[in-house]
Order: C-alpha cells, then sequence, then structure tokens
C-alpha cells in the first residue's frame, strides 16, 4: 500500500506541476494559449498513466478514487489513502511552483487556480457537475475489467480531459478534481479560496453519477 | 435495446455539448481558436466511443446509422432508435449550453450553429457530402468485422473528425452530422434553421455513398 | 489491382484535399494557423490509412511507393499503377478546390502549393531530400512484416508528416510528395509550376535513400 | 553494435533537426507558437521511435541512457558508444540547420538553444531535475519488461516531453537531454555555451533518480 501511496502521490504532482504550471508559465503574446493549457493537463495524465499508473492506476483525483470506491474496486482505507497522497502531492506541485515565481522575483498573483466569475455558484457547480460525469464516465469504462481497453487507457483519459478543458476553461477554469483546486487555492486564499467548494463538492458529485450510470448503464463492472 | 438508446443519447449530449459548447464559450482573443474547436470535437468523440460507445457503438449521428443500417449492421428499428436518441442528446446539450449562457446573462447569438455565407447552398451541399463521405468511410472501415482496428477506432474517428473541421470550418463550420446541426437550429431559428436542411440532407446523402463504396471497394461487410 | 488504384486515387484525394484545403480556407487571422495546417496534413493521412489503407495500404504519394518498389515490396507494374492513381487522385483534389473557390466568386491566387522564397534551388532540394528521408524511413519501417507496427502504423506516419510540417513550412512549404506538389502547380501555373521540379525530384531522391537505409540498416525486408 | 551506433545516431539527428529547426524556422507572427514547437519536438521523438527505435530503442538522450545504464539494460561500454552518437547526430542537426541559415543569407542568432533568463542558474537546475525526472520516468516504465506498453511507447514518450516542453519553454527552452542542448550551445558560444552545465547536469541528475525510483518503487527492473 505505501508504493501506491508514494506513486499516487508523484503522480498528482506531475498533474498539478504541469497543468497549473502551464498556465502559470506558458501565459502571455507568446504564450501557449488555452489550447496549450488543456494540452499540458491532458498530456500530464499520459505521462502520469503510464508511469506511476502502473503501480496505482493513476486516479490523480479523488473524484475518480470515489467512482472506484463507489463501484468497489477499492475499499475505505484505500480510498482515504489515495485522497490523502493525492491532496499532498498537489499542494507539494503548487508549493514547488511558488517556489519558482517567489525565487526569480516575481509577485505570485495566480497559480493556476479554479474559478467562476461569469457564472454564478450554481451554475458553475452544475458545470462541473457535468463534466466531472463525463470525465470519470470515461474512466470507469476504460479502465473496466469487462469494457476496458487498458493499453491505451491513459492517452483516452488524457485527452477527454483536453476535450473538457477546451470547452470550460473560460467557464470555470475546468477543475473537475478536488485535489487540483485545492491546493492553488490554500496558498493564494483569497477569491480562489472562497470560492473552492464548488470544486470540491462538484466533482465529488460528478464522479458518484459517473460511477452509478457506469455500472447500471454501461455494465462496467459486469 | 434501451441501453442502447440511453447510451447514444449521453453520447451524443457528450458531442454537441463540448464541441459546440467550445465554440460559443471559447471564441475570442484568449480563446482556443479554430485548431481548438477542431480538437474539442474530434476528442469529444474519443471520450464517447470509449465510455457509452461499449454499450451503442457510439454512432452519434444519424448519418453514420443511416451507413450502418445500409450495410445491414443495424435493423431498420434500431436505426430509427438511434436517430431519435442521437436528435435528443443533440437537443439537451444545446438547451443545456443555452442555460449557461441565459443564466449568466449574455444575450445568445450563436449556440456553435453551422451556415454558408461565402459558399451557395448548393457548393455548401456539396462541400458536407464530400466531407461526410470522408468521415463516415474511415468509420464503416475502422468498425469493420473484417477490416477494422477496434482497439484505437474511437481515436482514429475523432482524429478525423478533427482533421475535417480544419478543413471546413471557414466554408460551413463543418456539420458532417444532421442531429449536431438540428439541435442549435431549432433554438437559434434565423438563417440557422432557414439552412439546416444542407446540413440534414448532405451528410446522409455522403454517409449512404461511403457505406457504398465501404461495402463493395474497400470490403467492409465481408 | 483496380480496387487498389481507386482506393489510392480516392486517399490521396483525401490527403490533397483536406491538407492543401486547409490551407486555402484556414487562412486568416480567425484561421487555424500554421500548426493547424500541419495537423490537417498528418491527420488526412490517419483518416486515409484506416480506410483506403485496407486495401491499397495508403501510400499516397510517389516516393513511399518508390521506397516500397526498392525494397520490393511491390513490382514495376504496381508501382506505376500506384503513382498515375496517386497524381490523378491530387489532381481531382486541386481541381475540386479550385472549383469551390472560383464558385464563390473567389480569385484563386493558392491552391497550397510548395515553393521557396528564402532559400535557394539547391537549399529547397536539400531540404526536402533529408525530409522525405526521415519521412519514409518512418514508413518503411513501421511498415515493415518484421519490425512494423500495423495497428497504429497510419497513427505514426501521420503524425510523423505533422512534425515535419511544423519544421518545414516556412522553409518550402514541406512537400516530400510529388503528386500532392505537381496538383496545385499544374493549376496554378506560374512560380509554383517553374519550381515544382524540385518537389518532384527531391522527394524521390529522399524515398529512395529511406529504402535502402532501412533496407540496409534498419532491417525492413528481413 | 555498429548498427545501433548509427540508428542513434540518426535518431537524435531527427529530434535536433526538427525540433529545434521548427524554433527557428517556425518563428514570427506566421509561425507555429509555443505549442507547435511542442508537439514538433514531442512527435520527432514518434518519428525516431517507430524508426530507428527498432534498431537502438531510440534513447536520443544521455540522461535516458544513463538511466538504462544505472538499470542495467546496457553495459558501461554501449553507454559510451550511445552518448557519443547521440552528441554526433545532434551536433550533425544543429550544423545542417545553421547551413540552411547562412546559406540563405541569414545572420544566425539563434539555433533553439536552452537558456534561463527569468530564473537562476539553480532555478534553472532545479527545474531541470525535475522535468528530466518526470520524463525518464515515463520512458524507464512505459519501456519496461515488466511493466511496459512496447506497442505505443513512442506515442507516450513523444507527448510527454510536448507536455514538458508546454510548462518549461518560458523557463529554460526545456531541455532534459544534454546532447540536444550541448550542440547548439557549441556553435553559438556566448550565452547558450556559458549556460550549458546547467543543461548538461541537470538532466543526468534527474535520470538517475528517475531510474532509482524506477527500479524500486514502480518495480521496472522485475
Amino acid at each position: 500500500m505505501s508504493k501506491k501511496f508514494f506513486a499516487e502521490l508523484i503522480g498528482t504532482f506531475m498533474l498539478v506541476f504541469i497543468g497549473t504550471g502551464a498556465v502559470v508559465f506558458g501565459n502571455g503574446l507568446e504564450g501557449i494559449g488555452h489550447l496549450g493549457i488543456a494540452l499540458a493537463f491532458g498530456l500530464s495524465i499520459v505521462a502520469a498513466a503510464y508511469s506511476i499508473g502502473t503501480i496505482s492506476g493513476a486516479h490523480l483525483n479523488p473524484a475518480v478514487s470515489l467512482a472506484m470506491f463507489v463501484n468497489k474496486r477499492m475499499n475505505a482505507q484505500e480510498f482515504i489513502t489515495y485522497v490523502i497522497a493525492q491532496v499532498i502531492g498537489a499542494f507539494l506541485a503548487s508549493t514547488t511552483l511558488n517556489f519558482f515565481l517567489t525565487s526569480s522575483g516575481q509577485t505570485v498573483t495566480s497559480l493556476g487556480e479554479n474559478g467562476f466569475s461569469n457564472v454564478s455558484a450554481m451554475g458553475a457547480f452544475l458545470f462541473e457537475v457535468i463534466a466531472t460525469f463525463i470525465f470519470v464516465l470515461v474512466i470507469v469504462t476504460v479502465t473496466s475489467a469487462s469494457k476496458g481497453n487498458g493499453k491505451i487507457a491513459g492517452l483516452v483519459i488524457g485527452l477527454s480531459l483536453t476535450t473538457l478543458i477546451l470547452l470550460g476553461l473560460n467557464v470555470t477554469g475546468l477543475s473537475v478534481n478536488p485535489a487540483r483546486s485545492l491546493a492553488p487555492a490554500l496558498l493564494l486564499g483569497g477569491t480562489a479560496l472562497s470560492q473552492v467548494w464548488v470544486f470540491i463538492l462538484a466533482p465529488l458529485v460528478g464522479g458518484f453519477l459517473a460511477a452509478l450510470v457506469g455500472q447500471n448503464l454501461l455494465e462496467t463492472e459486469q
């Protein structure tokens, strides 16, 4: 179990360091743009899936682990272990980014946090529920023992995150992942912290629904 | 059959919600650009194919289902069931996008509809026939029992849609899919609705031709 | 053989219609950019490989067919048949693009032709030899009976073309394909036609060298 | 062994010619942008992996070969042979790019070199250690006899480099590869040469750490 803990921690570090780091470092006229951010997040999952994923499965996300727990692919203790590893890995990633920014003399105004300004909290909540539902539905199916497609699962999951970010970057910054949202919010405080409950609760609701639909409609656990 | 109905409905919702949503939310100087839109549509097919596709095959498109019907991979009743599911799924997607826009106080001027202004109706028709022919030819081959490549079919189909959108976004908005075009046209009315016949008929013609060429030239049904 | 002829013709039509069409229609501030063009060409190969490629192998390119002929994977008659199909398919694609442009009242100044203005003819020649060498080396290996990777060959070949276009779009427009260059040059005349010899000869030289290196260094024919 | 030498030399030529060439030729308002550069580097690995990789394994990078040596997948003599081939291949690539630029009358101010101006040398060092650690961890796992995923390893490795470049292009130009950094630095001199020690040492440290973590945490050598 401790190997899975460290694997999951490293994997979530990869996701948050690369993804939110691309937001922080990639901005500006000479930057990578929204498409670059969407690909950075998605392909960081590819990197994590085909490295630490061989040990832990590369959930990288409490909403994913919740779905695996609901569908009895992991027990309560494993679920809690995974979530702790994910939260610590994400926090280390945001802290490392913060260090690079401050040590180069920059004022840290963003760490790739999620937030909403054009939609209401309820709109943001609903949007994240739908996006996480889609994301986790892909994950529970493509990693299913009966329905899955193991060899390319990491690619499929990464590209699914990319397309959801293309959809939602202007709406909520697209979280679908409580650990990914919590880490920058804790370090930044302010609006990011006051809105972070949306990005913790909504992905869990979406992941829970996806687990049920996967189990009952897509027969993922048979 | 009812599982296939709901799977196909959810899958078409994914395609239209992500694809046309990326058009609506992703625009502007800070947006994802034409390449981002092309990837959002293409990769939404990846997400649908590897989730609900395990139940319904993820046609997501009446032109695709028509080709499957012509090549006797589904019967008339299944064909009709699929088309109804696709139309409902697409309509729910456009309605949901419309809700997010109106509830955030925006005037809805676009829902990612298809249309043509630089070419004539006949030019747009011909363009969509050719594009759909290519798209469906890929689909009938890569999902063929004898010629297919099942494990990566979803990736291939998604990336084929992406390249066709790169080609045609400035010409017709690239539909190749009656359900995807009908939903925003019904909600928007106006030009989108008056031109939507092109995006219903032309893809069906293209899909029909692709089914025949697949069967007779590419031996997809042997 | 006649099925291979028509398959190869349709496949080369796909490549040139989508690739050069993306150049023609995708330009402008609202367009797809150089990256979009590079992906349109590369992913059009994916579409062709997994459809008509199941019949003809989807060479789509006389330089590729030459390498296959040199390495005895096809005989002289097949080689000639393929080249004729490729040239006709490409010509039909450029003609169709030309029709869409003229019928919408546009003055046709570009059909996605290749050319060089920043480098000398000899520089362009050398550049195309190197680029085609790399491209065809990938193809002869990934489709090799002993060294190949058949299921994902189409993806690998398409993405290899994409990366070469990212490299060379500002140098020569990146041809690596005599059929792809000849068609727009014939329709446009002028500079495109006077420079087209470079894009016919250099890819053939590069493809020939790749066949030899594949055979002798990479053991592709063993 | 000599076949591996030449294969590795050609492969590293591909990586550096395409990757740094895309930086040099792709710049400007009409260029490929940061995302284009990130994809050019990543997809050049795809091209190399599925061609010369069938002979040499396509390390293309002394940091990768060091990890393979540390994990006993190659002996000391092979390690040295590979590094020499990589350095020569990279040097030939930069020299060829330099030739194209000078022969077209351009003043050569960049050959796609790595460097840092916004962060300190120690910051750049740490950044490259982390990035190389992630990159090589993916490589040692996805090519592992027990944990690997051989058929798509080249795609996974290439896309992992792409996402790391999206993260680090504005920080250090993202090297993770001593051979890739040394070649342009030797030709350019100046700042590139005075900073190149960072891009030689840091990737070796990162690769060494990844080999250990792969072996002990991810069980890549069992």
